[in-house]
């Protein structure tokens, strides 16, 4: 068993039991659904519906992000392991109000082969649905092999964007639409420097040298670019950075980052990196966005998206145009992230 | 040196550097005031002011807790220090709109007597200064001695409604009677696991044995009620809740905590304690209240009040009364906690 003392029961059952949590968290605002989904108890008839969801051990993300003005539900799986298809068709059936259905998860090879497993048990029933896949880590593929990318932080603003567009959205066309919009806008780079423990085996996620930081790492521990020796936070944060602007200007889908551009920047805790080491990040990452002359019309700071004690750090960028800045300012309440209207 | 690799720059300058990148986490709604202050940018001139503090390196708190419906502005110490008597004064001066300045902060012996000797300055200028003390550690002195009760994660939800309260307060008289009521409402048991680690020395807070829990021990690693074994989840939230249900049983200034009360539940992790913990443990936490007929209007549920990557968690309980769950219910948006309209 493991060095890390866990407040837990059966290790074996944890993906259950904070499910259970979770839905308590939300005071009657939702309810669990089959055997591991969470939906909210009011989704108005006619509304396109936002289904979201992946491997659980990250919390507060997928599941905390249902709630006011974010997702309808999330289809959670196991401990860093995808939703069964069934799991995704409980979700699905939960959340369709007959208008369809939009998944928005993060593209890892289980995720995608077990929702599209969901979809077609749910268009059996007649439920439209379609997929976007969030695929943010600028440094897991080149821009021009964008859907080999991994979803990462950057799924947080993206979600909080979307689950804004459904509460309007006139039709899951219209929805995708800004999905597609929010994801291709929304970049990410991480960092970890320390790995966190599988709650059933106690076993470390991945291993790295005492000294070194992986740079790009995913939050699984997925290789990034390189492995460079621990810095401190004003060398590392221009190097991150730099590879986020590098990616806007090297990908001919988007328009490079520039003076004037509007952003939502999220500075992620991979778990047991402290919110001082993110805020001494934020300092310096503010003052490199305003050299550029980059307005950040939102900051977000703290462990949205983590991976147990994993130590690690990641900064998103997403590009707000007139509907998403529109879309941004709405107010939204869950146990992932919660704001007041702008 | 710390062997906890710690994205920091000088070791020696985190509060400053932290304080700076919160600054900027506020997106222009608070502003960095004398030497280590921050304040908001726009306070009604006559409104009744809030002010918190304490040390820094317990992130998000406090001064995460200043922004809309909360706190006016927070006098930060260096790591787990106290503010000094200058920063105290600076950060009066700044939220002084000519009603009178509360100090809301938790009950330690350094920050009590240099917010008091910051109080006296103010005086001096004809600031008046009032003081409310937040003693929510239960297991930190009998209910008969309050005035020697450290505070700790209960400082959360006392802020948020003396926060709300300040809108709308028409004197520093009615702000700290409603001040005082949501302190004597707030009860609070902790446990910690594992040690944080000073940032400078990289030395941790405190010791404890590997198979071992510190019941009822403080954020800094005060001593609690006593060490007992690791244990499950399931085992120790009843613990914990007992201490919470006998200590409002025991205190004569309060009602038992009895089937009908309404309350705020906030489950606080110390840090690197997962969002997964703190979920089971709520999920057994709310079944215990439920069997007891205790309403629970809102949870709370994450790394609020943590020291460095310590792990282990609390429960805060805080009763609700009508003039309290109108303050619960207004919508608010910090750093630390944001919640929209109940």
């Amino acid at each position: 068993m493991s060095d890390i003392k866990k407040l837990v029961n059966d290790p074996l059952k944890v993906a259950d039991e904070l499910l259970d949590g979770l839905v308590e968290a939300y005071d009657g605002d939702c309810e669990k659904v089959g055997r591991r989904s969470i939906v909210k108890t009011s989704i108005p008839a006619g509304k396109v519906a936002l289904l979201v969801g992946g491997g659980s051990g990250h919390e507060p993300i997928y599941h905390g992000l249902v709630g006011k003005n974010l997702a309808d539900g999330a289809a959670c799986g196991d401990i860093f392991a995808a939703p069964s298809p069934d799991i995704v068709f409980e979700a699905t059936e939960a959340v369709n109000k007959g208008n369809g259905v939009l998944y928005l998860y993060g593209n890892y090879a289980g995720d995608v082969m077990n929702f599209d497993m969901g979809a077609e048990l749910a268009e059996e029933e007649d439920i439209d649905v379609r997929t976007v896949l969030i695929w943010d880590d600028v440094c897991s593929a080149p821009p021009t092999e964008k859907k080999n990318r991994r979803g990462i932080a950057g799924l947080v603003p993206v979600v909080k964007l979307v689950g804004a567009a459904s509460q309007t959205a006139q039709s899951l066309d219209e929805l995708e639409a800004t999905a597609k919009k929010a994801v291709l806008q929304t970049r990410s780079v991480g960092v970890s420097m320390a790995p966190g423990s599988i709650p059933a085996s106690g076993k470390p996620t991945f291993e790295i040298a005492e000294n070194e930081i992986g740079l790009g790492m995913g939050i699984h521990g997925e290789p990034g670019v390189k492995e460079i020796p621990m810095t401190t936070a004003d060398e590392l944060t221009p190097m991150m950075l730099d590879l986020v602007f590098e990616d806007f200007e090297k990908d001919e889908e988007v328009a490079e980052l520039s003076a004037g551009d509007e952003i939502v920047l999220l500075v992620n805790s991979l778990g047991a990196t402290t919110m001082m080491e993110c805020l001494i990040c934020l300092r310096k990452a503010k003052e490199i966005l305003n050299a550029r002359g980059i307005v950040v019309r939102d900051t977000i700071v703290g462990p949205l998206v983590t991976c147990q004690e994993m130590a690690g750090i990641s900064f998103s960028v997403t590009r707000l145009d007139d509907e998403l800045r529109t879309l941004w300012d709405m107010p939204c309440e869950s146990v992932c992230y919660s704001k007041m209207q702008s």
